[in-house]
């Protein structure tokens, strides 16, 4: 049976000598991050599979459905069930699930998804080049009409106030996490996982399904880089600002200008890199 | 048309004053990590899509067939080819192109690949839940036997012999990297990637073209964290110790502990956790 939210683990510590300090060898306990397969099933069809850490598993689908274009609104989604391990008959298995049965309100499909099916269908179909257009499933320039203001002394503010949330970080040291704020700084919503997709999809199935959506005025703030496939998160879930701690690619400030979103690269406390959408930052 | 391996961007950099220090805001040219993504066709037919950095693209394409254990051998692979952008016949489509079109040998085939299809095959077709030997590919303990040994002394040089090794990545701050090393620290290959799993791949690929697989007595070292997927990835390329300079999941330890890998995580210079096979650290 596979692990949950946190596994603890024997690990044995090894300090060589340094810096005139004694080395040292120690066995102890050490907590990880759970690691899981989550099935994703939508009208009792699989489509997709995450490995994910458990926890927050209904909110994680949700985000997913929302970040593939499927659903704009809690109305689009009639229910969505987590197996608790006792409906399959299989005296094993106790505990979480891992798998996530979506039933989509009437009328509301999965599509053929640019993104995923680029291969066969938008890109040219001997070299593979695509445009931002083909390859994800966004409308033009969906929030440049988002008015929202943001000032860097507030923006400096938040990777502080994330580590603080992140409790179960200071036990595994190997989660992601991803929070969302006010445009005064105040934190939302933050959830943690193994995969940053993980935890951007957790906050924003979060948000749908409390029926906030788009989230307008907000900043997402993501503990890592800041890639492509984040940034379509964020434009879909109609968020304005996306903060990340590290780099962002190429390909995510291009489509932050193509959908009208403000990137921030490297903030870390007092310093940041704006990359596109510099028009929101108000000193 | 998408970028390259870096691409130039305008940012704009906002330091806040703080601890005596003035405050500073500056436009100035930044260096991004390009992504893009990348199309694998098998004998004709789309097998995935990564998000990658452009570069090393038919080692990327070899090295991802050899983690879904489709390939052993460079005897298992026929032809790789990347399209340069001439053969579609499309004016605007130069340069490197998106797609890599593999063709196998004759009798290798593309099997049904119990990870990916583990929804509708070896799991819990209700609850979901899976065993490890489920959601992966991998003999059972094929690394056991492999009798190399490595000293702490030596993996504590590892992390900074990577570093300078980044070239790019001083420029970016945006890519992952994973260097490959003989067991007394000589590094042998080292790629870099927006996706740690792009940059395994990269390696592994490289290793497979040049006819060194299995990496028996190699050690694989990784610039983030240590998930079940590069475990995987590890394992299924011969190499008895894996190190990633952060945490492990707790699914990377199972599985290593399944497969006979070692498994090293938190290696920083001096210090560092060694979460199974301890027995191949040699003091």
């Amino acid at each position: 049976m596979l692990s949950g939210r946190t596994a603890r683990r024997r690990v044995l510590r090894i300090s060589l000598p340094y810096d005139g300090r004694a080395d040292g060898t120690a066995e102890r306990a050490d907590f990880l991050a759970g690691e899981e397969p989550l099935g994703i099933r939508v009208d009792g069809t699989a489509l997709t599979m995450t490995m994910r850490t458990p926890g927050d598993d209904i909110e994680l689908a949700a985000g997913f459905l929302v970040s593939e274009a499927v659903v704009r609104g809690p109305a689009d989604i009639a229910e969505i069930k987590i197996c608790d391990g006792t409906s399959c008959g299989h005296a094993d298995h106790d505990g979480m699930g891992n798998i996530a049965d979506v039933i989509l309100a009437p009328g509301v499909t999965v599509g053929p998804g640019a993104r995923r099916n680029f291969l066969t269908t938008s890109a040219c179909g001997i070299c593979g080049k695509a445009s931002i257009a083909d390859i994800c499933v966004l409308p033009h320039a969906p929030l440049a009409a988002d008015p929202a203001r943001f000032t860097p002394e507030m923006l400096a503010t938040l990777p502080g106030r994330l580590r603080d949330a992140q409790r179960v970080f200071s036990r595994t040291g190997g989660l992601h996490a991803a929070g969302l704020f006010t445009s005064d700084g105040k934190l939302i919503a933050i959830r943690e996982d193994v995969g940053r997709h993980n935890a951007v999809d957790k906050v924003v199935g979060w948000a749908l399904l409390d029926g906030r959506l788009p989230l307008a005025g907000c900043v997402l703030l993501v503990s890592g880089r800041a890639s492509f496939e984040l940034v379509q998160k964020a434009v879909l879930a109609g968020i304005p600002l996306l903060a990340a701690v590290s780099a962002p690619s190429s390909l995510a400030v291009d489509l932050a200008e193509e959908a009208g979103l403000t990137l921030v690269g490297f903030l870390r406390g007092p310093s940041m890199n704006v990359y596109i959408g510099t028009h929101r930052l108000s000193a």
